[in-house]
């Protein structure tokens, strides 16, 4: 085929599973929408080697039309679909991981599906296959684990259907996953998600060769409607933007198929090859069972729901989103991040920027950044495991850290907003290992930087506010040379002084005596950015304030200041006398 | 049917057309791609009467499956698709105006379609109906037109494909429409719009009943095909908020409906129903015929193809989007404004911020404002058609609108950024009827208000850059009072320079001797807002710069200062000497 059906879809087309294992479970095992399965078998390959301690395992989940291939064993081997992230070096390292990757129960690779002989009959299932569910799968899944003699898992990754498995794992068995990365996926599908599902699934049964799933027998399949639920599949998968790119120049060329499907715009020989390979490869009967399982998934859909399903977990978390993804939005990775927050679990996220939609987690574009997080985030999760972890620090780099350090006990919960690159959280964690320091931050390269140092840093817009968290959920909340780029002061003090007991300031004060005179003698604005190379046309600082400024707005919005630390940052020494004159940085200690 | 299947589809769902009357064209009438129709009949409805002078009519354009019955003809009648819209008192007053909605060709209402009898054989033409184009239904309903004795519409309006069609009048037709309001639609349809009507049309195609579209002689429809074509379509009309909001609160709860389709999910039982009731009243080849055409659809894919179609139109132009409308997303239409303003065409435009999706157009959600704009823009055109219009103008209430006018001469073309409520526009034309002058303006109220008055306005955020414009398009680009609101004051400015010859500037200046004084003396930042009650953690203005800091900016950058002209606002008058000092308001002509 010519180059537009090759990129996205070399990962997403399977391969022969040669390398594939097999666990044949012979006991009945009981699904839980009221079915039974009389044995179950589970394909599964496997990565890499399990250390002595059988703590290095890294269990993979793959997406509905994925499978157990997830990279080449060797070099005779099939590309795997997420080559790019599992192999040795590569951040999914199996040089240090023993690397899982199972089919799902109900699909059609070789683990019991509707296309497996159901043993009571010596037929195939077909929709005599039960209802299962996502934690059907995780449970079939665990018993697999259990064979292999492994307790607790490193890690537990995958993205949308992997995702939502993946979710499962880590709040049905709590204490066998270390870590869960769960990529562009959420807590339940939004109504429009589901829809799609339920228009693909009411292609394939209303496909004459259905026969009510019984197909099997009578030697047909159901292809159109397989393909048309493939199509409307792979419209969801792609972004309006990658689209776009993809195929309005070349528009009105049809590409040469052997089809009966409309081939006359390249957008449709593209969606005619991709549905018609599918039916070559996948059973309907799978996809009506995974896709309904995965409809019927939820965590909980208020935020009180889902604080209480993911509180059972006890892992840290990873959590990815990728913003053009319109299938699993990102607000819905943003509902997960704040219900771990609201129940204080350990979690990093990132909203990856990427005009890959849904198939941004399996694509080499923006690779770079979320490969370099999980990669992180693995190295230090094992790293703590395996050696007792110890952080690296880096000499410090801004001189109000110590000064906020000294402000704030050992051992109380801290929130840093605007946290960059994890400097004041490094140093709270460095004195005080297991206490509760959280950070946000806006750039996705800090962020990075913060899951490399191994902290905790979830990327959010401090204009958005803080609802994930509780009042008073922090002891302290610190809002360190941000304040000044804030446009919605209000708001944001507000929200940090409802979410914690107290609050710590710290902006560059207008009313610094350089700043004064310059504008008085030059008649030229001042200068307060900390970068010096910044001018008044391109700083980040969009407020100018005074210390007495700050001091009549808290006293006109009933805010305490409790204590004021005042700063000639160039002298390096603190200010006694006439702070709002002698400091050009101020730190205050403040609640509400 | 319960409170769920009611909102949207009351408007959608067409009832029986007692009203229409019926045109017959029965000469052949050749077709773009070839095709020809021996005759030709139209349906169509009026209402409210032609003038003696027949230039108050207006026609209104269908979307894909809507009819003729725009709004009930009197109080026994049946409601219409856009009852809000057309009526007594109404945007689209039928007291004033002579409304026409005809049923397109190719559809089945009445028109000449698939399912009409072919006079060359006696039979239903079925799929032997020739490709149609957009060009081909526009030239069908200008028969019509002429048959009506009307050589110039006052406006043709439509949303969606009655959009594409409003665009097609425009340019087919240049001297035949006054003006023109395309709602919700685009210059040709996403990869990802067409792909969805790709797999609508597999659907179709594929159902068993569909027979090559020779169904209608075997007595049989292709039910499934169109019912799955339909759930898809309303998908897309709807956005992920609206969906949200529809049925998530109710996600379990099936409906009792007859159908062969998916219930279990609320959004699985609205769409077979609406699957169900569509394919009672719609013909599966007309939604062959009719998605082709809007498919094939295309006035230019680069701006400058784009520009090249729409420089033949010679309308006033309001074009409207929704901001969540993901069928024809906002910058679809961003796309045809941007070639209007770069060809000199009268445009207005708003992006209509509502969660409504497609559907917005229809729906009374954001009616209030987009309602209004119609009327006003309606009004102001027959206004002036009618009567030679005379602008409104209120008292001043800028100060430095006076001086800027007077550093423009009569008659040069002016580009206003920002230009709030049209204050210093109106003054432009007022004093110069026929000069160019177009605004951009990012908050919605203040577009309406321009168009209230007249005005040509675009809804825009500067710093998104002026790329539609090229270089030198106007004699002067004014950025008054706004550049301290500008976060990216370089690329507003170099912009700004590269489309005008001149620019003119105006800021508030931070060098003022009370501004240096309330820092010196009382340690307080200076209070630089127009609105006196914004304080430094609430004003607007984000960039706070002197005259002096704006002249090294300028000399820094090659920019020519012309001309600088001081004010002292509160004292009225002109500042001569130091200006830095003396002035709290200054106006700069600048060029580059």
């Amino acid at each position: 085929m010519d180059a537009l059906f090759d990129s996205t879809d070399a990962v997403r087309n399977a391969n022969p599973l040669k390398h594939a294992c097999e666990f044949l479970y012979s006991s009945p095992v009981n699904l839980e929408r009221g079915g039974c399965l009389s044995e179950v078998r589970i394909t599964y390959e496997t990565y890499g080697e399990l250390n002595l301690r059988k703590d290095n395992a890294v269990l993979i989940c793959h997406a509905i039309s994925g499978d157990s291939h997830v990279a080449a064993h060797d070099e005779l081997d099939n590309t795997g679909w997420w080559e790019i992230m599992v192999g040795p070096g590569k951040p999914i390292d199996t040089d240090k991981y023993f690397v899982i990757c199972p089919n799902f129960l109900g699909g059609c690779r070789g683990s019991t599906g509707p296309d497996s002989i159901n043993p009571d009959t010596g037929y195939q299932y077909g929709l005599d296959f039960p209802e299962i569910t996502v934690g059907d799968i995780v449970e079939v899944d665990c018993l697999l684990i259990d064979s292999l003699g492994i307790t607790r898992l490193l890690s537990v990754v995958g993205g949308s259907l992997g995702g939502v498995v993946t979710l499962e794992w880590a709040t049905r068995f709590p204490d066998r996953v270390l870590s869960a990365i769960p990529l562009a996926t959420a807590a339940h599908m939004t109504s429009q998600a589901l829809a799609f599902d339920i228009v693909a699934r009411n292609a394939i049964l209303s496909d004459p060769n259905y026969l009510g799933g019984r197909y099997y027998e009578k030697g047909v399949i159901p292809a159109s409607g397989l393909a048309i639920a493939r199509m409307l599949g792979h419209i969801t998968y792609l972004s309006r933007e990658s689209m776009m790119k993809k195929f309005d120049s070349t528009r009105n060329q049809a590409r040469k198929i052997e089809t009966a499907f409309e081939t006359k715009f390249s957008v449709g020989s593209y969606l005619a090859y991709q549905g018609g390979k599918f039916v070559e490869r996948f059973d309907a009967n799978s996809y009506v069972v995974l896709t309904t399982a995965i409809d019927n998934f939820d965590l909980g859909s208020t935020p009180i729901e889902l604080q209480k399903s993911l509180k059972r977990s006890m892992c840290r978390w990873l959590i990815l989103s990728f913003t053009t993804d319109w299938l699993f939005p990102s607000f819905l990775s943003m509902e997960l991040v704040n219900a771990l927050l609201a129940t204080d679990k350990r979690v990093s996220y990132c909203d990856i920027p990427s005009e890959c939609g849904h198939d941004g987690f399996l694509l080499p574009d923006e690779f770079e950044i979320y490969g370099e997080m999980i990669r992180s985030f693995l190295s230090n999760i094992s790293f703590e495991v395996l050696s007792g972890g110890v952080l690296q620090l880096e000499r410090p780099d801004r001189i109000d850290y110590e000064q906020i350090l000294d402000l704030i006990p050992r051992g109380a919960k801290v929130l840093d907003l605007g946290c960059g690159k994890g400097g004041l959280l490094a140093r709270l964690r460095q004195r005080s290992e297991c206490s509760r320091v959280q950070g946000i931050e806006i750039k996705e390269k800090y962020v990075l930087r913060c899951i490399e140092r191994g902290l905790d840093v979830v990327q959010a817009d401090l204009n958005d506010g803080l609802h994930a968290f509780s009042d008073h959920q922090f002891d302290f909340v610190v809002l360190s040379k941000t304040l000044q780029t804030v446009r919605d002061v209000e708001f944001v003090l507000d929200e940090m002084l409802r979410v914690g007991v107290r609050g710590i300031v710290s902006f560059p004060n207008l009313g610094f005596h350089e700043h004064r005179r310059r504008l008085m003698n030059e008649g030229q604005a001042p200068k307060l950015d900390f970068d010096d190379a910044k001018e008044w046309y391109n700083t980040s600082d969009v407020r100018f304030l005074t210390l007495k400024d700050f001091e009549y707005f808290c006293s006109k919005k009933g805010i305490n200041v409790h204590h004021c630390i005042a700063i000639d940052t160039k002298q390096q020494k603190q200010i006694d006398q006439n702070p709002n004159e002698n400091a050009d940085v101020v730190i205050l200690v403040i609640s509400k």
